[in-house]
């Protein structure tokens, strides 16, 4: 890897040329964006060294080329590369659904093709939101096939792994199934579930009644939809596969309530409660979480307060939020603590400051 | 107010008689279960003054009577006291669905009856997890009718408000929906969600690719199923009534995603964003939240350094997360901080410690 290529120097193309520019200083990076500005703003930035005036002319000496456009405009950058490339250059992809990048990737490049997704992003989208960093201790998906080139897929780890990221090969189907599970179709039902509170009407009344529950469920129905119409639109089959499978599920268990068997939803709301705790330890702590509140006015410093406590004692906080009463003034910080003993030593050292402590909800605890 | 009785000292009970007891010294607080080894321990606990050997007895002198048994003894419960109560006592409960029990307390106690909910609670059940300060900033909701006694509404306001809890008045029917879809609703999507996910089988690539939106969505699928089956139950109609809403709002998402009509699903999306944002702006701050991110080491003392910065230069955190690498070992902060400037002052002094910030994602922010 000695030259790369980058085909989109937005957010995530700018943040791949910036953290390898940073961690492989050797590498030379050029990057092309259909939009000149963005592409001479990489170049300001230090995002990548050198500006291609076409896609054609960035790869044509590249070892490596990344495809960092949005998944709509794939077709169309594999098309201005195909005949331009090196014969022996890697080609990769950060298409967030593989399903149809794959194949056309395969199709212009045989084996040298290798799909892949980092798992790290933000909202924002373009080149001033670029990092470095972005890709540090993410998982970086990458989908080989039968076709792949071995030596075209240690390529595209090490572009991985330089940048901080570790691997997982996934098949591009198994990915993008994942994918649509575990983030497009909470997504979709984040704007359903608040679509039908604010169906109510009564404002006041949501907002005072509206806990941390609600909060957590919709917290991403606040993403932008600019990024989530080419998502769905590039997953659209298997997301519309993930609706139809959330769809049976729940008429099961309407169906459980509407009819009175009540045995049957305890048994697969235990179930769900099982996988979700099962998916969610973290295999480097055999101690429990255990949960603990606070009571805690709304100033600065409080925090302070309460970690510097947690880090005298050897408490070790494995996750915390802070729940604000909704009339403002005071909220209620709720902290997961490894181990009992830890967390019974942290209740007291805090009780001792004077905090009130609560011993609530297990909930929070995963 | 000079003498409670409170029939039912579990959680909620004895959280209300330790919380009077506390606060309002001069009441008289005497305490009845079903499980006469519960009562006991209340009183040992000092959650009551003094336990009766029945229900009966316990009202017979009470000015104010609180039913704190489960939704699905309500019935009983009220048979219980019927003939024992005084015919100036003020009964109510703690059921957190309103629409069974208001008529049937209207019914034997007429404009004596005020339905009541506060809104606090633990995954605990039971005694041992009582705490006279459950409810201090919470909303208790009451559901007065047209036939409710203006001075019974005074007195079970009273009740609320000096365990700390700030009244919200609602119509029993507006109650019940708006908790079926702030709360029950949420819950079994919860479940159908780590189901949908847990589906796939592949339980390394799941860990790997569920990042924290999943986790966010899914973490109430963690609650004890025993506390839900009574709450489902004594909501049913409006459950199933929210789980249609949903439906409807899923399947036509579906129908726009399958379509291709991505304009109508954009409008959407952004009209959920927008009542989302509105939700749980704070009405007493008018300046916009801004969300940093830090890649931090797992140890003790990070958290200590990080809140004490933000102390130290006045800026304050609304909200903040860990987000664990599923691998272990490190993790990123997220931080909510009020105002721009202070969130650009407060990278700047982290950066300044040697922290690397990112500045992602505005979905924290809400």
């Amino acid at each position: 890897m000695r030259r790369v290529a980058i085909v989109g120097t937005g957010l995530i193309g700018g943040s791949i040329g910036a953290g390898l520019r940073a961690l492989e200083p050797a590498v030379e990076v050029v990057g092309y964006d259909e939009d000149a500005s963005a592409a001479r703003r990489a170049r300001a930035l230090g995002a990548v060294g050198d500006v291609a005036p076409t896609a054609a002319r960035a790869v044509e000496t590249a070892d490596v080329v990344v495809l960092a456009v949005p998944l709509d405009r794939m077709p169309d950058a594999v098309a201005a590369i195909q005949g331009a490339a090196r014969a022996t250059a890697v080609i990769t992809d950060v298409g967030s659904a593989k399903g149809g990048i794959v194949p056309q990737g395969e199709a212009a490049f045989g084996g040298r093709f290798v799909g892949g997704h980092p798992m790290a992003g933000s909202e924002r989208n373009g080149i001033e939101a670029s990092d470095g960093a972005l890709f540090r201790d993410a998982a970086w998906v990458l989908t080989p096939t039968d076709a792949t080139d071995p030596d075209a897929y240690r390529a595209a780890a090490q572009l991985a792994t330089s940048l901080g990221s570790h691997v997982v090969a996934l098949g591009a189907d198994v990915h993008d199934s994942l994918v649509a599970r575990l983030s497009h179709l909470p997504q979709l039902l984040a704007s359903c579930l608040v679509e039908v509170a604010a169906g109510t009407g009564d404002r006041d009344a949501l907002l005072t009644l509206a806990g941390g529950g609600f909060r957590d469920v919709t917290r991403i129905a606040a993403s932008h939809p600019d990024i989530w119409m080419g998502i769905l639109r590039g997953n659209r089959d298997e997301v519309l596969e993930a609706i139809d499978r959330l769809r049976s599920s729940l008429e099961t268990a309407a169906g459980r309530i509407r009819e009175g068997r009540w045995d049957e939803l305890r048994a697969w709301m235990t179930s769900s409660r099982a996988a979700r705790l099962e998916l969610f330890t973290r295999p480097d702590h055999s101690e429990d979480p255990v949960a603990l509140a606070l009571l805690i006015p709304d100033r600065p410093g409080v925090l302070a307060e309460v970690t510097t406590e947690a880090g005298r004692i050897g408490a070790n906080i494995e996750d915390l939020r802070i729940a604000h009463s909704t009339e403002g003034g005071r909220g209620r910080l709720e902290l997961v603590i490894t181990g009992s003993d830890a967390a019974a030593s942290l209740a007291d050292a805090l009780e001792a400051l004077g905090y009130h402590v609560l011993r609530p909800d297990i909930n929070f605890a995963t």
